[in-house]
């Protein structure tokens, strides 16, 4: 079957778009030199990292009624300022510390390249991010969305089928006519079951210099890609 | 009571950011020399857009189940063609005519306003039109949103409060912290009184030369302006 003619880019965000653990290290090396600490912000930022998973199937198992990503790292946050010695931010400042998920670097290739891929296809986030989340990282780092959309605006966090099949839906398109841009081959797999393209990007050091998982694409996705500027190539941009 | 700051601008669209009536006589125009038709579209825009609220009222009164609007623009056209001449259209040219909702031209002053606005406010809409439409509405005229909300994300048709509130939710603002933009007195009084900030605009020539209603503002809204560069001027952009 031919497929069909590409109309949409839908992007995961955390890590396909943007660096988050070298974020939060670098947030948190200025906590450290700002309050005299010693925090280790890399164990931080993966043990905060840890617990994204199992607060979204909480959600997803619907163990708990919806709640959004800024609630869900704010509660990991909360289990873990003792363990790091964070005992020391006031609540006021442990809900700016939660709020660097909204001040997110990119990696130097994306806004390069979300800006040529923009010239020929509608870009949208696919996140499990929520839509204020999106909306203050754009603004801060240059990401030029079309259009916010994902877990929040469908109300079903990846990778059930529902996140992807309401995107396309409010996008206007047949699944078909999105193609899913992850460094994650779990978000893909999820998104080719509900009849998305699919585009595997490589982000090797997402994790850190020890990553072991996504090193690799996994199935024979359309499209693999360096990173967004080798996309747009590879893409016709 | 001091008012809060103002972290975000929405916006309603048809009328206040686009110029819907001249943008579908203009596409008519180009129609009836292609077809060599006689359609007064004039009358045409004006019998489509009376249709507007009478096919919202009915989701909105629960008479039917949630429809976008672009499934009702589909239906009040379908209502039209005989009357006006439009038999000669097949399914897919009449499919085509209803995303001209999709390519409306933006006032003089819409994108310079917007772009100025855009350095101090989050820009949302916050229109009864579906994401899809205004996504590719922004696309085609160059509105630089920062975020597609209204009516299809809050599952919701203005002037019911929930439109408002869950767009203020999803940007994780306070009601009044978001200030509410339109060119119609019935608007901003339903955001004022869900806490909004409140902006009137002057469009007096949304509904062509004979425009009876929305000529002066009915409040004291915050703030009226003449235009979107006017308002940038009045918030200190």
């Amino acid at each position: 079957m031919t497929p069909l003619q590409i109309k949409a880019l839908t992007f995961d965000v955390f890590g396909t778009v943007v660096d988050w653990r070298r974020s939060i290290i670098h947030e948190g090396s200025r906590l450290n030199r700002e309050k005299a600490l010693t925090i280790n912000w890399s164990e931080f930022a993966d043990a905060w990292r840890a617990r994204y998973q199992p607060s979204l199937s909480q959600v997803r198992n619907g163990d708990r009624p919806w709640a959004n990503l800024d609630q869900l790292h704010r509660e990991s946050l909360a289990t873990l300022t003792h363990q790091f010695g964070l005992d020391c931010f006031d609540q006021s400042e442990l809900d700016r510390l939660n709020r660097v998920w909204h001040r997110l670097e990119p990696w130097p290739d994306t806004v390069p390249g979300l800006l040529r891929l923009k010239r020929k296809f509608i870009l949208a986030t696919l996140s499990n991010g929520n839509v204020a989340l999106l909306v203050n990282m754009a603004r801060h780092a240059g990401l030029p969305w079309d259009a916010i959309l994902g877990a929040e605006t469908a109300r079903c966090y990846k990778p059930l089928t529902q996140s992807y099949l309401v995107t396309a839906q409010l996008l206007g398109l047949a699944p078909g006519e999105c193609m899913m841009v992850a460094a994650h081959n779990y978000d893909l797999e999820a998104a080719r079951d509900c009849g998305f393209q699919t585009a595997f990007v490589y982000r090797p050091t997402e994790y850190g210099p020890g990553q072991t998982k996504d090193l690799e694409p996994t199935c024979d996705w359309h499209v693999v890609a360096d990173d967004l500027i080798d996309l747009a190539v590879k893409l016709g941009c």
